[in-house]
C-alpha cells in the first residue's frame, strides 16, 4: 500500500560501475539477497552511516576500510541486519570481504561490506562464496533494477531514481537505489542507499556535496523515528564521462550539488511513500523558526506524534493534536500567540486562535488527499525546514507485529 | 482491554471532601460529565499541572485562581477538553466558575475548573448552571467511585486508588482517582487526577510533597509520548482527621510522604494498564546511569519506540529492537561494551555482546507475560529510573482513528 509510488521505469547504467544480484539463501527462499557492485579504477567514493550507537558490524568494517583505502566492491545482504551479533558478527562480515578479494585479486580493505534485516540473529555465510562466484560472472551495467530489489526487505516495490544533466555541454549521469520501510529516521542516511554518477569527482569534494545533499533528504525523513543500526549511503563517482566536477569551481559544483539534492530527496521520498503500511505522504513545513534546530524539533515532534498519525490515517481533521505536539516541542518559551497552523491551503489556527475562516469541511478536503502538507508557521525568525513522514495504520502494527514469523 | 486492572473496590470517603457527578449532556448522552468537588473550610491544596505551551483555557484559569486564593471548589467536565478554543474558551470556563460561585456563594476565583476530551472544539456550556444545581444538592463523601466514572473519555475502567496509614496512633486517609488513556506523557501530572487527604498540612509542603511524589509517578509513564494539553492533578488536605504532617516534622513527612509517592505510583500505573488499546504493562529499568536525565532519555527512547511497543504486543522477543532503541537515544558517548540488558530475569546482552545464557525460549517465557520488565544497564555511573508504558496494538490505532467519529 505505498502512496503514489510505482516501481523505477528508468535506471540509466552509470559507466564504471557493474552490479549483479543473486540467491545465497540468507532468510528468503526463491529470491535474490545478496547484491554485489564493481567500480571501475580511479572511482572516489564518499559514505555516510548511522549514528546510532549500536551500529552493525559491517559499519564498523565499512569506516574501517573507507579510512584505509579507496573501494573497488560493495557487498550488500538482505534477510540479515548482522547487527548486535558480537565478535561473530564481525568475522561474517570479514569472511564476506574476503570471499570478495579472493575470487577478484583485490585487498580485503577494498571491499564494503552492507548488511539489512533482522537484528540480533546470527548472519550464516557458508553459502556466500559460492553466490559471490555466481555474481562475479554475471556482473552488468544495466542490472540496477535487479540490484535494489534484491536489497528490500519489508519494501513493498524496488525504490530507484535516475537523472542526466548537461555539464560544459556533456551528459553525465546519476542513478541510485534504496531500501527501507520501517526503523526509519536516519541520523545520517537511511537503511541502505547506493548512488553513483559517472562525474568525476575528487574524493573529499564528493563527501562534502554527499552531506549537504544528505541533510535535506536521507536525514529529513521518518517512519516510526527509530533510527536503524545499519542505516548507510554511498555515493560513488566513475568520472568515465570525462566531465570534471571541481572544488574550484562554483557554478559546475552548483549545478551537480542541484542534480544530487534533487535526486536524493527523491529516493529519500520513496522511502517514506513505502513506509511500513504508510497510506498518506505527508509534508511537515515549518517555517519562521529562529534557528534549523528548533525548526527540526518543532516538526519532528508533530512526525512522530502517533495521535496526529493515527488522525492523518483516518483523515480525520482532528488539528487539535497538531496543535498539541506543537505545544509539547522541546523549545524554549514558545509564544503561542503567534503560531499558524494550515493544513494545505487551509488555515487551522492564526496567531494562536482557531481561524474565523476555517470550517470542517475545508479540512476534511484537504484531510481526504493522499499527499499532505502541514504548515506551522513559529513567528519567531526567518528559517524554515521541512521533514517528511507518514501515517501510523493497522498495517504498519501488522508489519511489525509479525515481522518475524 | 486493560492489563491485569479492576475497577477500585474500597474508596474510602475523606472527612472534609463531598463529591456530585451528574449529567451535563456535553458529548456523551445518558451518563454523567460532569463532577463537582467541595472542599471543607481550611483545606489547603496543591496541584501541578501541564507543560504544553498550548495549554487549556481551564489550566491558564486554574493557575490565575490559585495565584490568587485558596480555591472551595472544583468542577470538572468529560467530553471536551476546552483547548484551542481561543477567546470563547477562555469565556466559557469563566462562565462555568461564576455559576459555582453564584450558587455557593463563594468567589468565582474560589472555582477551579477542568476540561477533558477531544481539542479544538467550542465547550457549550449552556447546561452547566442546572448541572451545577443538581450537583450541589447531590453532595456525597462517599461518590468518589462515580466521580471516577464520570471523568473517563476513552478509559474503559474507572481508576481510583484508597490507603489508610497511621501516624501517631491515629489513622489518615488518603483517596485518589484519575483518568487518562491516551494522549500520555504527563510532563508535570496526567490527564486529570485529583487526590485528597484529612491529614493537616500546610500549602506549601504540600506542594513539595506532590512535586516529589509526581516526579516518580505521573511523570514516569507514557502511553504515546504525547503531552496532553490539559494535565492536571490537585492533592487536597482537609486537616480533619487531626492529624498534622509539620514540614519540621521529618519523620511524619517522611512516613506521608512514603504514602503519598505510593498512592500516586498506584494510580498512574493504572493509567497505563488502561492505556489505549494495551495488552501489557511494561517496566522500563534504566539502571547504572550517570545521571537522571540520562537515566530518562534512555528510558523514555526505548519506551516510545514503536518498534519495540508492536514487538511487545507480538510477544516477540525481538530484542535487537530494544537494543537499536538504546543506540539511538541521544546521550553523549555511548560505549556499547557496558550496556547490559535483561527481560525479566533473562540477559539478552552482557556487555555489549550477546549473552551466552540467552535462548529464543527464555526470550519467549519473558514475552509471553503480561506484566514485563526491561532492564537496561549502562555502566555509566549508579542513577538509575523506571519508567512505565504498555504495547503499541491494533487497538490504539481504531481508538486513535475513529475517537472523533
Amino acid at each position: 500500500m505505498a502512496v503514489q509510488l510505482h516501481p523505477p521505469k528508468t535506471l540509466h547504467p552509470v559507466k564504471g560501475i557493474k552490479l549483479a544480484a543473486v540467491e545465497a539463501g540468507i532468510r528468503y527462499q526463491g529470491r535474490k539477497d545478496l547484491v554485489l557492485i564493481e567500480m571501475s579504477e580511479g572511482t572516489q567514493c564518499a559514505a555516510v552511516f548511522t549514528r546510532n550507537a549500536f551500529c552493525a558490524a559491517p559499519v564498523h568494517i565499512c569506516r574501517k576500510h573507507l579510512a584505509k583505502t579507496t573501494p573497488h566492491y560493495l557487498l550488500i545482504n538482505s534477510g540479515n541486519a548482522n547487527a548486535g551479533t558480537g565478535d561473530a558478527g564481525m568475522q561474517a562480515a570479514y569472511q564476506c570481504c574476503a570471499s570478495v578479494a579472493e575470487q577478484t585479486s583485490c585487498d580485503q580493505s577494498q571491499v564494503l561490506p552492507f548488511s539489512t534485516g533482522v537484528i540480533g540473529e546470527p548472519l550464516a555465510v557458508n553459502q556466500f562464496p559460492t553466490a559471490i562466484a555466481t555474481a562475479l560472472s554475471n556482473m552488468a551495467e544495466d542490472a540496477w533494477l535487479d540490484a535494489a530489489q534484491a536489497i528490500m526487505t519489508t519494501d513493498t516495490i524496488a525504490k530507484g531514481i535516475s537523472t542526466q544533466i548537461e555539464i560544459v555541454g556533456k551528459l553525465i549521469t546519476l542513478t541510485g537505489i534504496a531500501k527501507g520501510s520501517g526503523m526509519i529516521k536516519p541520523d545520517m542516511a537511511t537503511l541502505l542507499a547506493y548512488v553513483a554518477t559517472d562525474a568525476a569527482i575528487e574524493a573529499s569534494h564528493l563527501q562534502a556535496m554527499l552531506q549537504t545533499a544528505t541533510d535535506q533528504s536521507f536525514n529529513s525523513i521518518t517512519v516510526d523515528g527509530d533510527t536503524s543500526t545499519n542505516d548507510s549511503l554511498v555515493l560513488m563517482a566513475t568520472g568515465q564521462s570525462g566531465v570534471s566536477i571541481d572544488a574550484n569551481n562554483p557554478q559546475q559544483t552548483a549545478q551537480f550539488q542541484a542534480a544530487l539534492d534533487n535526486l536524493l530527496q527523491q529516493l529519500a521520498h520513496t522511502i517514506i511513500r513505502d513506509g511500513e503500511g504508510a497510506t498518506k505522504f505527508i509534508t511537515i513545513h515549518v517555517t519562521q523558526a529562529e534557528s534549523i534546530e528548533t525548526a527540526r524539533e518543532v516538526a519532528y515532534t508533530v512526525a512522530h506524534s502517533p495521535l496526529v498519525k493515527t488522525a492523518l490515517f483516518a483523515s480525520d481533521p482532528n488539528w487539535g493534536r497538531i496543535l498539541a505536539a506543537v505545544g509539547r516541542s522541546k523549545i524554549a518559551q514558545l509564544d503561542v500567540n503567534k503560531v499558524s497552523l494550515y493544513l494545505g491551503d487551509t488555515q487551522l489556527l492564526a496567531n494562536g486562535m482557531p481561524a474565523e475562516t476555517y470550517s470542517e469541511e475545508k479540512g476534511q478536503i484537504e484531510m481526504n488527499k493522499e499527499d499532505i502538507t502541514i504548515t506551522i508557521q513559529l513567528g519567531r525568525g526567518d528559517v524554515e525546514t521541512k521533514v517528511w513522514t507518514n501515517d501510523l495504520s493497522y498495517e504498519y502494527i501488522k508489519i511489525n507485529a509479525e515481522y518475524r514469523s
